[in-house]
Order: structure tokens, then C-alpha cells, then sequence
């Protein structure tokens, strides 16, 4: 039995359900997507009383299988306008579910005057208040309560950027060293979560248990299956030895690795901030590569970086950050980088929508390339919310907006990440379609990069695979997004009830819908399936590709739509 | 015969052709929404290459025909992302009319560094460098212009606002006191004016003709009943007595009076403010009511606001600035008020716009109702292209992201004018579909104000009737909105070639459908045809009503369309 949760933060109540026979399938991001569908109005505003955040460990989170318990954080998006589901690693997932949470649901705006927390312990949820931590950063956040609630305590916060409703806010996780140094980043949740007047959501693990299924030996015996065949991939191996920085030399190499604003997808410094150099500085200053972000993990693509001091300055210093703080904004040290990392960690922003959002700052005289000391002014005026510093929080659209930029790397109201579209015009469909806005992780498109055609296929199925595994907990590392066969008998051992391979696609491909559905209703239009004029009429180095997929190719992904 | 004039700032080029047979009955707004609508890719950005700007005077304007030279300004706009049509009196659609052009067409960005000039002369297009505008305000443009091009030189141009790209700039145009008083308010057009490098549009009068049309006497004739009509009406004398300012005793009465940032339909200190104080101000200090913004108009509603020591200040204290710089930010006083007028004309900033942003900046600690003095401040800080400028200059929706605020009184990203929706439910339902976004010009609906139903219908037609007047240069207050025959009178005998009565309103019909094709293009999908969540949720004294048309009905205007 699976649990929901309500947290009504208007009136202060609490309210426990069991999930609806129509979940008995459904977790992570499907989940997340049905309650909002049914639940929120879509032309509310996201900052407004009718706008719900959901929390939903994945489907197998909890249980014994590995790499598998990552969580959905959803809602209305300040950014996009539309639906958004932030999918996150770290210990919440885990947590949460073995304490038998399927979803959270948070509903209402606080009156105040103090910031509210949401504490799970076994077999109970509470409110409570929490005036002490207004204006924290997420690391002093998580400090205070754990010494409040241990030392074990699992905590879901959001920092002074949440608080100030920063469209770019996001939700920090903790990690398995407990700190909050995992995200949910994308679409500014963070703010929704601000919104509701809710400063963090503390899970104590204590009486949590494994979830072991229906039929714990078919289950188990999946998941060996399915452990097996990650384990034996090559790709599992590579990615804990070489981390996610390892895609700065991958995308440099196809010349998709976003370099000054968008201007070139080469970065002729890029041994300065690959994952040469990051294991380099991480093995003298006695950090850690292959560090889990959460249990059970056998990936392990994190690390932990140090200050030349050897203390700690952050963790999970990740490609995507990498790219759109160093080669996006040419700065090209990795030290200067961590330090921008550690500063959107604790102040709660998307380090992908900032570093795009400083490099067409780069238009105006408020920013020039390389400037790493200015970049960490910058960080510190969105921490502070300056009247500079709360443009820049919400990210790129609404900063081109305020300064009159008309070259602007979103989709959607959301900047695009570090794969340059116009040498991967496959992912540049997903990016122009998705209902997330552009988003590395809404279906990776690989094939053919630089033919126009093809990818409408590839990108529908791209995505609706990633649903699923958004909706199973998977990480997107695990690469087994096909296996509808393994997942149908993994998912009927846990649930007691067996799927077919066609109802597992059908996960993906309804809450897809529904997203899609929602958006439209909340007025985001077909024509907003484009990427940036100057990807059509800006040739990019070094390949000197322009997209140009047919408009007709991208709305055929939902048009021909079964 | 009409040309059109496109002018290539990118290329610095001017074209001069014959407007097509299909535009033999259009001008104005239908006249620059073909234009748009065939050539300018929806999905394009305002501020970017691929939008055009147009300038496009009225069917009728430089005719004999009183109250009917007025002039449409459209573009794809920065402040709604859709098809934009600002309408304004002044005397550039009269001059430019009788110069012989039907429409003015601005592609292109000017590679610079010179701000240029568009100049007309008899005959002649031609553009030329200005740099010595370059951050001047609009009276001050017009001095200089005037000393280049003489006295005589009738003027349009933009502000500082509209050269920072501002999405609520204007562009401003000479009265007939060669003031640049009268404004393309609405939709951020200024910002595009900005954009492509234009400072101004010069008109020199020298050599232009009276419009008489291919049957000068069956002209004659029908102008002569038009006049009749118009002279004959009540409303004429009122509006030439009292002003646009009468509104505000009218709205105060039925409780649409936007009051504190829509918090109230009616001012208790309204007195302070309205048409009788202004009499007596104006009256006091020398100034002049039932002043011509534009030759050869009948009604005369505008004025000029003399200052205490009787030197001018602005001209036009109009009902729309008077109540959304009043009674909406609880200014009580006409001094104030003027002087935020003048400084908005001379910025080129909408001050229906802007009142509303300052409305809801009293949501934080930069603004709070009644401080005339910082508000003047504030608008010094968007002349200035201050950082809080820049965001205020955005208008209502742009700034509320940025301080997180969720009470929006606007809709598709435009600020509500000075009518209180919830005690004008049919306007309501204009507002909310309307293609044009919030807009008391797109079609008023008066009838039955507190009915939640009936409106559907009144709307569509009420729509399709503006975009007549728009496309025939009427002044709205000529209230003959109705009159297809008399129209397809005077339009047959200006043209040569006589509409049915039908294909009158298929000039209104049409327009109104490619504006939203257009939009629909841009992204802009029907689930954004709705009024701000507050005015359903909360009532509005003191008729404690809060719009509640079904949205269904809203869907109908254009769903139902035939």
C-alpha cells in the first residue's frame, strides 16, 4: 500500500489517502502527472492558490533494485507556464517511499507569518513551524535541522531563491553525505514551493523499511536480471570512473558543447574543465569520483569537489553545469566553476538556466566573457535578490526581456541545456516539442545528428521512453529504456498485478498526453514548438550546421499522435 | 492611388510600390494586418529581423470627412507575442494620406551606428542618420526634428523607452499643435520602432493634397450625411465639453473605476480627479478643452493641462492615464497626475501600462498607494534604463515575475485598461479573447454589465465593428460602428468601386480572423482567451460582483465563428 499524502498549507491540515486503484502502475513523473491534470487548473497562475507541488518517488523507489529511486517534483511552472516535472536523485525518493509515501501533494498558500515544514516520520506527517530558517541557503537550512531532527534526517529544501519565487528556483535534496547538494532544477519549483509559504520537507528514515512487492521472489529475481545487464554495461563503468563531466570532451568532439552564448559548439579551452582535469584536481585534493547520490546506486557518476584546501566546496560538479558556467560563459576554471556550483546550490538555482541566462548577459554591458569574478557577483546579487539579481532568477526569457535581447536559447520560456541542437538535431526536435520546454533529459536523440530528417519517430519515442523512466525511478543513465518486457514483469511483481508491454508504454505515453493537454489548456500553443530563431538562421561551428528541421517534422511528433 | 513605402533599415534601401487590388477597400488596421499576416513569420521575435512595423492611416484619413484620419501602428508585439494594432489620432495618418501613402512598411535592424530617420517630402521617401537624437525624449526630438525640417514638419518617433526595446514603449505623434502628445500606445510597438534603429518618421506637409476620391460628388454627399449624423448626436458635444475625462464620474457610478490596483470599482476621492476639476484647472490656468488631436474633428475630446504658472504641460490629460494613474495608484491629484503624463509622452512609455505596474509594485517595498512623488521618480528610473526601470518599462506582467507577484490585472501579457471587468462582464469577455489582449478598444460592450451571460455574441460583433472603424480611420467616439451601408457608400465612392454591405463587414471580419490565425502561429493558444484568476475569485466593491462568464461562452466568440 502506497500512501498519499495532502498537505494543505492554507489551513494547516494534513490529509492521508491510499493512491487510487488507477495508480496501481504509476509513480515518479506519470503520477505526479495525473494529479495535476485532474487537479489544477491550468490557467491558474504558478505562484497562486491553485497551483499544487507534487512529490513522487518513482515506482521502484525503495526497493532493492539499483539506480532505480530517483523522484518527480511537479507542478504548474513559474518559467514555462506549463506542467513540469523536475526529476531528481539523492535520498528523498528512497526515503520517502520506505516510509510508504507514494505522492505528496502541497496545496494552498501558508498565511504565515512563519515558513512551514513538512516532517514525515514513521507512520505520521506533520506541520510545523519554521520562522528560524527564512532566508537560509540550503546548506545552513539542512544544518539547522538536523539539529533539530538528527543527523539522519532526509531533507527537501528550497533556498532564499524559492522563497523569493524566482522562476529558476529549484528544490535541493540531499545527498547520501546528507548534503542538499541534488536538484530538482528545472521550471523554477523551487519558487512554487516558496509560493506555498513551505521552507523544506524533513523525512525521518527511522522505521522505514525496504519495499519488497507482491511477489518478493519474482521481484527479486527481476531485478537481478536487471541488474545484471547494467552492470555488464560498458556505459555504467564509464560513467563512474569519468562522471557526467566526461560529455565535455564527447560534445566537443561532435561539436555540440555550447561555447560563448551559443556561438560556437567547440570550446578550444575545453581541457581546462573536462573530466581530465576534474579527476586530476579531485584525486590531489582528496575528493571522490564514483560518488552515489543515492543508495543503492551502481552507477555512482557523482563526485565530490574540493577547495585547493582540500575542504569541501561541492558536490555532483556535473556536465551540465560545467558547460553552461564554463564553456557557455568562457570560463575556463574548473575552481571558479565549483564555486558558482556551491553558490546555486545554496541559494537554489538552476545552474543550466543561470549560466545561460549570464551568457546573453553577455549583450549588455552587465557581463563579459571569462569574467569568473564577476559571474560570482552576479550568483550572490540572485542570492540576495537584488533588484539585478531577482531579473536574473528568473532565468533567460524574462532577463532578454528586461534588457531587449532578441537572441534567446529557450524553448518555452526555458533555456536550453548544454547539447546544442544544430549538431544533434534529433534532441533539437525534443527540445522545440516537449511539453517540459527544451530539456536534455525529455528524450535524448542521438542518431543522425545532422539530418533534417528523421527524428520525428525517434523523439516520440525518445520521450515517451523517458516518461517511463521518469515514472520507474530509473536514472536516464540506465540506458534500459526499451525493456517494456523486463519492466512489465518487474512492475507486476511489486504491484501484485502484471502489465503487459503495451500497458508500459502506455505509462509513458498517457502522462505525455497529459502533459501536452494541460499545456494547451494553460495556452501554450502548437507555435510554441520551436527552437530560437537563430538556430534556423545561425550557422554554428565547427560544423557549420543550422537547424532545419521542417516545422511540419516537429509537429508531426504530437500531430500523427496515436 | 495609394502606394506603400517599404523602407530597409537593414539595407538602408526604399521601395515604392502600388498597394495590391486586394487592398482596394482596406486601410488601417485590415490594411496592416494583411501586410503582417502574409509577411512576417509568426514564431519570429518582435525585437528580431524578422518582424515589421506598419503605419498605416485610415481608409479615409486626408479626406473631408471628419474625425476619420486616424492612423494604425501594428507589428508582431514584445508585450503580447501576437499581432498588435495601436491606433492613434494626431496628424501623421491625415499627412501621410495625403502624401499619397497608404502604408509605411519598416523591415530590418540598421546596422547603425547612427539612429535614422525616415523622411517623407512630396514625392519622396528617403532615410537618412540622426545621431544627435540618439536618447532624447520626444518633445525634445521634435524640437530638433522641427529645426531640421521645419516648423510645419508633422513627426512621428520614439522615446528613450522605445530605443531601450521597452515592451510597453510608444510611439509618439505631433497633434495639431505639433506636440508629440498623441501616442501608439499600446502592445510595446515603440520597442519595435527601437529595434530596428528608427528614431522617426518625418512628415514635411509641403505639396500634399486633399483626398477627394474617383467620385468627388457621391463623396461629398455621403460625408455630408456621415456629418450630419455625427454632429447631430448628443455624444459629440458631451466628449468636446467635458473630455475623455467624463469616464471617470461615468465608471466611479457603475463601480468599473479600477481603484488601488484593482481592489475597488469606484474612488472615494474620485471628485479630485475628474472631468469637473479638470474644467476647472484648465480653465484657471488658460489651458483649452475640446482641443483637435487631428484636423478636421468634430468632436474635439481632447485638451491642454496648463501648470500652475500657466505653462504648458502636457496635452491630452485623457480618462485612461487619469484613472490608471489615479484612482488605481490612489493619486489624488490632476498636478501629479499631468506630470506623469508629460513624462510618459516624453519617455514614450504606455501609461495605461505603466499605472498598472506601478499598481501592483505596491505588493512590495518599492511603491505604496498614493506617493505621487515616488511615482514620479519611478518613471524617471524607466526613462532613465535604470535596472528597476527596465523592468517597470517591460509593463505589468514582466515585472510581477520578477517580484514574484501572482495578482496580475492583465491579459496575453497586456495590462487591463481603466474598465473594471467585473463591473463590465461583455468588455470582460473582450478582454479575454480578444487577439489584441486586454484592450477596452477591441470591441466596448456596455449592455447588461452584470450578466454573466449574452455577452458572446455582443463581443464578437462589438470586435468585428472596432476593426472596421480601425481599418476606416474612425475615431471610436464617432459611435457609427454599425453603419455598413453609409460605409459602403463613402468607401465606393473614395475607391471607384462600391462594397456590398456584407463585404464591409467582411473587412472587420477578415482582420479580426488573421490576427488570430497569426497568434495562434506565434504560440498564443486559446487557453490563454481568459481574465486574470483574481477577478474570478475575488468581488469587487461595490457592486461585490466577480466575472463569472462561462468559459465555454469566452471559447464561443471565436470557436462559434462563422
Amino acid at each position: 500500500m502506497r500512501v498519499r499524502i495532502d498537505a494543505d498549507l492554507e489551513k494547516g491540515t494534513i490529509e492521508r489517502t491510499e493512491l487510487p486503484e488507477s495508480a496501481t502502475w504509476l509513480g515518479g513523473r506519470a503520477l505526479a502527472d495525473s494529479i495535476l491534470f485532474e487537479e489544477v487548473p491550468p490557467a491558474c497562475h504558478p505562484l497562486g492558490p491553485g497551483n499544487r507541488l507534487v512529490f513522487a518517488p518513482g515506482f521502484f523507489a525503495g526497493t532493492s533494485m539499483p539506480t532505480a529511486s530517483r523522484m518527480s517534483v511537479a507542478g504548474k511552472s513559474p518559467l514555462t507556464g506549463g506542467i513540469k516535472e523536475s526529476n531528481v536523485g539523492g535520498m528523498a525518493g528512497i526515503t520517502l517511499a520506505q516510509l510508504g509515501v507514494g505522492a505528496v501533494v502541497i496545496r494552498g498558500i501558508s498565511p504565515g507569518p512563519s515558513l512551514k515544514l513538512l516532517v514525515f516520520r514513521h507512520g505520521s506527517a506533520e506541520l510545523m513551524d519554521a520562522p528560524e530558517l527564512g532566508g537560509l541557503g540550503n546548506y545552513e537550512t539542512v544544518e539547522c535541522l538536523k539539529k533539530r531532527f538528527g543527523d539522519g534526517a532526509v531533507i527537501l529544501s528550497t533556498g532564499p531563491c524559492g522563497e523569493m519565487k524566482m522562476s529558476a528556483a529549484t528544490i535541493a535534496v540531499t545527498d547520501t553525505n546528507g548534503r542538499p547538494c541534488r536538484h530538482a532544477g528545472r521550471g523554477g519549483l523551487g519558487g512554487v514551493m516558496g509560493s506555498k509559504g513551505l521552507k523544506a520537507v524533513v523525512m525521518d528514515p527511522e522505521g522505514s523499511q525496504l519495499r519488497k512487492g507482491a511477489d518478493p521472489g519474482a521481484f527479486a529475481e527481476a531485478v537481478k536480471e536487471y541488474t545484471k545487464i547494467l552492470q555488464s554495461s560498458k556505459r555504467t563503468a564509464f560513467w563512474r570512473e569519468n562522471g557526467t563531466a566526461a560529455l565535455i570532451d564527447v560534445s566537443h568532439a561532435r561539436g555540440s558543447l555550447p561555447t560563448r552564448n551559443f556561438t560556437s559548439g567547440a570550446y578550444d579551452k575545453k581541457d581546462r574543465i573536462n573530466s581530465d582535469r576534474l579527476k586530476v584536481l579531485v584525486a590531489q585534493r582528496k575528493g571522490a569520483m564514483g560518488h552515489a547520490c543515492m543508495r543503492g546506486c551502481i552507477i555512482r557518476c557523482s563526485n565530490i569537489f574540493n577547495d585547493p584546501q582540500g575542504r569541501y566546496l561541492t558536490s555532483g560538479l556535473e556536465y551540465e553545469t560545467i558547460a553552461m558556467m564554463g564553456s557557455n560563459l568562457d570560463i575556463d576554471d574548473l575552481d571558479t566553476i565549483a564555486q558558482m556550483d556551491f553558490r546555486c546550490d545554496d541559494y537554489g538555482i538552476d545552474t543550466i538556466e543561470t549560466g545561460a541566462t549570464l551568457g546573453i548577459l553577455t549583450e549588455t554591458d552587465l557581463f563579459r566573457f571569462g569574467d569568473g569574478e564577476r559571474a560570482i557577483q552576479l550568483l550572490d546579487e540572485i542570492g540576495k535578490g537584488t533588484v539585478l539579481g531577482r531579473i536574473l532568477g528568473q532565468g533567460v526569457t524574462t532577463t532578454a526581456k528586461v534588457f531587449g535581447i532578441a537572441r534567446i536559447p529557450a524553448v518555452k520560456g526555458q533555456s536550453l541545456p548544454a547539447h546544442e541542437p544544430r549538431s544533434l538535431k534529433g534532441l533539437g526536435v525534443t527540445y522545440a516539442v516537449s511539453p517540459q520546454g527544451a530539456d536534455h533529459t525529455a528524450g535524448f536523440v542521438a542518431e543522425e545528428p545532422f539530418s533534417k530528417e528523421g527524428h520525428t519517430e525517434r523523439s516520440r519515442k525518445a520521450q515517451i521512453n523517458m516518461v517511463i523512466a521518469d515514472s520507474l525511478g530509473l536514472c536516464q543513465f540506465t540506458g534500459l529504456r526499451d525493456d517494456y518486457g523486463l519492466f512489465a514483469r518487474l512492475i507486476g511483481a511489486l504491484a501484485g498485478k502484471i502489465p503487459s508491454a503495451e500497458e508500459v508504454w502506455r505509462i509513458g505515453r498517457d502522462a505525455l498526453w497529459k502533459e501536452r493537454t494541460f499545456n494547451q489548456a494553460a495556452g501554450i500553443g502548437p507555435g510554441q514548438d520551436r527552437l530560437p530563431e537563430f538556430m534556423r538562421s545561425e550557422v554554428l561551428p565547427p560544423n557549420n550546421s543550422a537547424f532545419d528541421v521542417e516545422d511540419q517534422d516537429l509537429d508531426r511528433v504530437f500531430g500523427d499522435y496515436p
